[in-house]
């Protein structure tokens, strides 16, 4: 199972960065290969400054080694080792009308001192943040999380839905970091389901990544904007910084992994604005915003 | 006590605003009073915009009422009741020449569930983080400090210079945030010094920040500086925020104790860079201010 994931988010990789840099028709990726000193490594690839695509980032890693102490304490574990393996995305568009999005797809191992493997799971998902809000790609977006949802099961797209609008929440703002997506972890074997399962699901929804996203990118990208709507973009990035540090779990096991810490912080937007108790305009497009942040909408 | 040092910072908070906007000459400062639903409330005052102060905030706080359950678990108490208050500031001049400053006075209270006082003490500290290393100011800075620490004990100064280079460290990029100052925390009662000794001490560095600050901010005011220098300001700044959201306690505190949300992130800078994997040129300016933040100096 571990080469076999390893060996799709390689490939993926390969897929959604030639996608993208076709449709940025600029900025190309910079490859990074780095080694991680405990064991593993990875290859992050990121593009800045390209038409359609201020910053962003398309990593893949794979560590091993011993689980560091905070996390034997989280998962209640003792000399542990363990495997992980994961392909993360972050991009921020240039455009205030072009969401960002994240995705996320990973797989976790973790052994006893005898190198027995004790426990397995994929975890990951994928959500949209836009700056201004247009009903019809959320709608977009939702639905082909939906349809690779329902391919394997009715009941995983509510769920997963309900879980990424629970976990990307900005909780001391009291409103969410966008219109959410799928959120899914320690997806384990069970009666029903087998670990091949889970990777037939894990791998539905990763390949429907360019499909939920690439329209809605082509849809907004000539789109004009001015600089307050600029501004307004740069303001909520910093609603984004605010939850990837101080919330984000995938963030915070990347700091106490001794992750490569520039392929973790590649998520952090080019430029962000943080002024003092901003308050959009009742009734602008800015407040509709805020009001779909602070009440999760069914999209589909 | 409590009545002493809430009407002390109340008049701190007077001083060093009406000074500051006269060296600003421009901005002044815009003042919120605000309550806290569980107890107490704040002034809060920020500057933005200013010919010198491109953003901050000089905020006094008194809060109390249920330690929340987070903070029991820190204290290992159970059923507690606290009071708290302080004066916090951070200000982000416009030129990257100037530095940014931070600093903090505070005092905290804790009861039992029958009311009884069962734990007193003072915090806080003043720390220099500029974007260009002058030498001078920094020995400037820390010759204040020192001063102020001397009135009242030779260990001082020493103890709390090192608490300050340990604290405000980004152990996630191994450097410090700035060049340090003063941190100091759990002053309590011992058989040497009473609370009054320690409400002498901490008001006698509160009394030194003006004058520790203000003539750094005369001397690089009015220096010339290049977009290029402006940018690395901008990204310097991205280190502030990651230290201000991952690390730091004060922050955490006001996120847990449901504090007033603008006027805690009131720390975080007006505009802020991030750009993946950057690193200025050997024997460069910017070089030199890295070398000290990884390796802290003793400036006096």
């Amino acid at each position: 199972m571990k080469d076999l994931f390893v060996s799709y988010i390689h490939t993926l990789q390969d897929t959604i960065t030639a996608r993208l840099e076709t449709i940025d028709g600029k900025a190309i990726f910079q490859e990074d290969v780095w080694k991680r000193p405990e064991g593993g490594g990875g290859r992050t690839r990121v593009i800045e400054k390209g038409n359609i695509f201020e910053k962003g980032g398309v990593n893949i890693s794979q560590v091993h080694g011993k689980l560091p102490e905070t996390m034997q304490q989280y998962f209640g574990v003792k000399d542990a080792n363990f495997f992980a393996c994961g392909l993360s995305l972050v991009l921020h568009p240039k455009s205030p009308m072009v969401p960002t999005v994240h995705a996320n797809w990973r797989y976790f191992e973790m052994y006893n001192k005898e190198g027995v493997i004790v426990d397995q799971w994929f975890g990951g998902g994928q959500d949209l943040t836009p700056y201004y809000l247009f009903d019809e790609d959320a709608i977009h977006f939702h639905t082909v999380c939906k349809k690779a949802c329902d391919a394997h099961d009715p009941t995983f797209y509510p769920t997963y839905k309900a879980r990424c609008d629970a976990y990307f929440y900005n909780a001391h703002r009291h409103e969410g970091r966008g219109l959410g997506g799928l959120f899914f972890d320690y997806l384990k074997k069970t009666e029903e389901r087998s670990m091949q399962d889970w990777y037939n699901f894990v791998t539905t929804v990763g390949d429907s990544f360019l499909e939920a996203y690439i329209p809605i990118v082509e849809r907004r990208k000539d789109t004009a904007f001015a600089k307050a709507q600029k501004d307004w973009q740069e303001i909520r990035r910093g609603r984004y910084v605010e939850f990837n540090l101080v919330h984000d779990k995938g963030t915070l096991f990347g700091l106490k992994t001794n992750g490569r810490i520039e392929s973790i912080l590649m998520s952090l937007p080019p430029v962000v604005q943080w002024k003092y108790d901003h308050h959009p305009e009742e009734g602008s497009d800015e407040a509709r915003l805020l009001k779909v942040l602070k009440n999760p909408k069914e999209w589909v």
